[in-house]
């Protein structure tokens, strides 16, 4: 039998993830229904489960099992849903649509938005608690702490408040960065090293060059979400400005211009993959999903 | 030496936990400094800490350390304020002040409050699982997870819901049971439970034995909520109405009125005291909090 190609690969994990995450939220006969409702409406049926196929990616290097892979994608994922329902709300970002579908204060309510992301951040660190990730107890205590750093104040949830903090503020480069590395990066690099944790133990100079690699593709990530933010305001010439430029956000674009910070990112997804080509084959996904993501077009 | 009074006892927690909370929370110097500066606003100088008194008197009768039981009672009193943020703000309670201080969101902004609420869930988790509370890793997993239980959808969150969606309607006792024992009560019930499992290990039935106290607790300190709510609301002759009534909320008192309420309160609180008269002098701290839970003026 062949190996699947990337693309069945990814759509095989993606189905994998849906059906997880069906079974780790709550189904909404149990009460409270509309809040169980709202959760799966926030999670459920949408987005591209990047967290989730990077932990997938990861795990392979390791030769960790899927299960457990699924596990740790559902607990990112819904870490990742949490803050998406939360920014979307009106004293945040007061977003209407995401993902196609009105967001969740709006087919809800504010209130119910507001309990929704405290219930999935609170179901991810249940999630992640209840079933056996790695053999080694203590190692699975130290990925929660792992993924709570990612998410916290020194974290996720810190670099949105950096981000506020900078509307309409003049960063330079370095500070881009470290608002960056915050507020989207630590849940990605929290991705990969929590996937490769659930195999077999690799050493430290494996674990750092790992880790390495994380954090370059949550940069990677950012800048081409840039780009491709600020395409989408020429291709449409104004008529819908792009939302950065729009709120005054500073950008990887808006400080490097488009063609400079396509450079940047084609530079670093090299020095990811010249890193992971030091793992031989069980890399080859991790691989795979760092051009992805370096040449997406949505 | 003898024995400190209950009142020394407690002032002695009271200290403990205020110093355990300031070392365990991001001092303001680190970025994002106003998120930082906000979160110890949120938690610091004020509170009674009762979820981290019942944990100290909780391990007391497993003969747990001192130095375990202060970091579950962070976590606990992490997971309280994060919902006390959350509750008063606008989309929510909408209230303005909080311990005789205005409340996170007019202190700050509403965006602020939101993102102080989250990444005090999530520091609650990481301070739970970054050093030993048990012997055993496993038990301190098993520890996470009943924390967030405890928390989430099917316990303080559910209840917060329920409660909004309450508002208006005809509870009866049992409904208005099912919504505290989530609301207020899952958190203290946990309070106990985790307290507790900080020592040696008691077997199944003192283990049912005081998860049954630790329920019990959780409703007393509802029911003397809504006492005390209606009484100040009498005693201020309807210059300023109690805000249960005013907000057309179930409560006990609203139910069964205040005479019935307090005798359903002595007879709970007299069903605790027999259940932790079976531990003897190590239940002493537990049985004297129950009984100050009851008998509280505030």
């Amino acid at each position: 039998m062949s190996t699947p190609s990337f693309s069945q690969w990814m759509t095989h994990i993606q189905e994998r993830m849906e059906s997880a995450l069906d079974r780790a939220l709550p189904v909404p006969a149990i009460t409270p229904t509309r809040l169980h409702e709202a959760m799966r409406y926030a999670v459920l049926g949408g987005g591209k489960r990047v967290r989730p196929l990077l932990v997938h990616a990861a795990g392979d290097i390791s030769g960790a099992t899927p299960e457990r892979l699924d596990r740790v994608g559902c607990a990112l994922e819904m870490i990742h849903a949490y803050s998406l329902v939360h920014d979307d709300m009106p004293c945040m970002d007061d977003d209407t649509l995401r993902r196609g579908k009105p967001t969740v204060h709006v087919q809800f309510d504010d209130a119910t938005a507001l309990l929704v992301g405290d219930a999935l951040q609170t179901l991810a660190f249940q999630h992640l608690a209840e079933a056996p990730v790695s053999d080694d107890p203590q190692r699975q205590l130290g990925m929660l702490r792992q993924l709570a750093i990612a998410s916290g104040s020194r974290g996720m949830a810190g670099g949105q408040a950096i981000d506020l903090a900078s509307v309409g503020l003049q960063l330079n480069l370095s500070e881009l960065e470290f608002m960056h590395i915050h507020k989207t990066g630590a849940l990605i690099r929290a991705a990969v090293g929590l996937g490769v944790q659930c195999g077999r133990n690799l050493n430290d100079d494996e674990m750092t060059s790992l880790d390495h690699v994380g954090k370059v593709i949550g940069l990677l990530f950012q800048i081409v979400d840039d780009i491709l933010d600020a395409e989408a305001d020429t291709a449409t010439l104004g008529k819908t400005a792009g939302k950065d430029a729009a709120n005054d956000k500073p950008t990887y674009v808006s400080l490097l211009g488009v063609t400079r910070a396509r450079a940047l990112a084609e530079e670093m997804c090299q020095d990811a993959l010249d890193r992971l080509a030091a793992f031989g084959e069980p890399a080859r996904r991790l691989s795979e999903l760092t051009r992805f993501i370096v040449h997406r077009q949505f």
